[in-house]
């Protein structure tokens, strides 16, 4: 895959005239309290026939949970448990796909994924995967997908990532960390009920949200931003603040912050995340660190390109008394800091919105891999 | 139509649960100023074949305007040029599609309205009613369509009702003013550019921009209100105040007053309108007030029920010097109040929005005349 065009692609900019992305919205979302026990209902108009089952990709941290007993299961129906320990992988998703393959004479009705980003992300992959011939690494790009994906539902259980109304499925592939970024990947349908954040340990619920926090701060500081992205951004910036720093009740708290996750993913249509994003990469793509935590060990020593945003970072660790782990990168070969410095750069899209044009002069690869040292 | 079984649809109560509306988004939007000028490509792949054609509704104000002249038009297509002078009516829909059914051997590819609310509504309800059969009125209510409509296109050339998000087309009927409000509703694509609202009417402007701060100040003040709506209510409100009472950029201020107009129709989702919809409702059917206009005229005389609101909507009037037209309804008939009454209590999800399960005591006859009496 060419960069250069994949940065045109990204930009939508064609010779002479600015053209801008048709973006694809969520057709149908649920949301409130309790909304999950709607989830048989809205799946029973979608089930092709009784051989054609409804798969569910379900966080295996819910394998002896009620939410796993309240699954609408019918016909030969099933339920897929995974661990969300790692970051999502294009071999997983392309294991997935065989097994059902193999298993059922007929294409599934439809992919049901229940958990956080990884989950989020396997689902939508597994449903774009069954429709469309080869492996995941083939459609890590844009717009690489040319047949729609099949019907699936993303059912958020963590707040923060936005993937449950992004037209992207991040995934570690053999090569690189990069979405399927295609107007077939976003989701059918989505139920966002607050109650399934009831459960999030307290780290996860931190690393998660500040997901959403840095990627509005990434976007609104942006160069690529607009009036529709800053719109979307700015609320879920504002939401952030009012979970992260103030004191409201819980239950208002998993409300908002789910609204915030919702708004801050919309806020990506015409705009980009930045620097932490592009250096958290290169972190998951050799250490496996997860995206959440990783955009956070990044984004604290960002102080000269987002202060601001900083600033209230520092505040929030402070107020939920969050300790990042620190010498994450004190043992780490030049080796090991090209490939991650490597990877980060890759992300030329992401460097352009952070920095604008001129960025290569701004961010060399010297001065990254000291950013780099910090963690 | 039974109003009572219709309250409950509206509310999506059923025994003993509640259960919660899964809200149509619009599946693809594009936003940017020029934003227009991809129409042609965008309705490309959507065409069936030569002999069916787009037919495109538009606003007569840019009969010899340049924006008729860039309609992409192929095969035969058909520009019909429409006075949004009055409210859109259910004949009217009926007589367009009576028109095309009769011009066309096949089905059209397509309906694309351009214009304000009053296009964009007949748009809507022509894209139903070409797939439906029977006549517009037959459709008023909730849910009551039952077949996809055509494929339908919303473009928006002036900022505030929220036509383009929302799943509703609000029509006179011979009977009642009244939306057509179903799932098949909302548009299957929308174009936002704001260069399209440079033309606007300075007036015209206010009002439809007044329509969107109103109906924010309803739906936040609401019993319905929910997390969801409130995000997206928050915002517009913001954006309608930044647009209203700051003194920003003319082309800043086009691009926020179109997104506080999509975020507007967005936070009706799952919350309502109030005492201003449903008072104008009445003066729009007796007296074919515009729907802007009236929201305008009745909001001034609600400080009791809305005073943060209706002191933001006085500054509003006076930074930009709008005088509303007085004695509306001195001239009035008994007869004349009790329709307008009639009219504006059956509104009554609106008015348990506003006032509570318990509306009936608070909003007699005797005190919803006396308010008309104001005007």
């Amino acid at each position: 895959m060419k960069t250069e065009d994949n940065l045109k692609k990204e930009k939508n900019i064609s010779i002479g005239k600015t053209t801008y992305r048709n973006f694809p919205m969520v057709p149908r979302v649920v949301f409130g309290k309790g909304s999950f026990s709607q989830l048989g209902d809205i799946l029973l108009p979608k089930r092709k026939n009784s051989e054609a089952p409804f798969i569910f990709l379900i966080d295996d941290f819910f394998e002896n949970h009620m939410l796993a007993l309240q699954i609408p299961l019918l016909f030969n129906d099933e339920i897929i448990f995974i661990s969300a320990e790692e970051e999502p992988k294009t071999e997983q998703v392309d294991a997935i796909v065989a097994r059902i393959n193999e298993k059922y004479d007929e294409k599934p009705s439809g992919i049901v994924g229940i958990g956080g980003g990884t989950l989020l992300d396997l689902a939508k992959a597994v449903s774009i995967l069954l429709n469309n011939k080869g492996t995941a690494k083939d459609y890590q790009g844009w717009d690489l997908v040319h047949k729609p994906a099949l019907y699936h539902v993303g059912i958020p259980t963590i707040s923060g990532t936005g993937a449950e109304v992004s037209r992207t499925t991040v995934l570690l592939g053999p090569e690189r960390k990069l979405g399927i970024n295609s107007d077939y990947t976003t989701y059918d349908q989505v139920i966002l009920d607050p109650d399934l954040t009831k459960t999030v340990p307290k780290d996860q619920w931190f690393y998660t949200g500040m997901d959403c926090f840095i990627h509005c701060i990434e976007s609104l500081n942006g160069t690529y931003i607009n009036a529709f992205s800053k719109s979307y951004g700015e609320k879920a910036l504002e939401l952030c603040k009012e979970v992260f720093l103030e004191d409201i009740p819980e239950s208002e708290s998993r409300d908002r912050l789910m609204m915030a996750s919702w708004h801050g993913g919309m806020s990506i249509a015409y705009s980009q995340v930045g620097i932490a994003h592009a250096m958290s990469y290169g972190l998951s793509y050799l250490l496996g660190v997860k995206h959440g935590l990783g955009n956070c060990l990044v984004f604290q020593h960002l102080q000269e390109f987002y202060p601001e945003g900083v600033k209230l970072f520092d505040q929030m660790l402070e107020k939920h008394n969050i300790q990042l782990p620190k010498g994450v990168c004190s043992n780490l070969t030049q080796d090991d800091f090209d490939i991650m410095v490597h990877v980060a750069l890759g992300m030329e899209a992401l460097w352009e919105n952070a920095l604008g044009p001129q960025w290569k002069t701004i961010m060399t690869p010297e001065r990254l891999q000291a950013l780099y040292e910090k963690i």
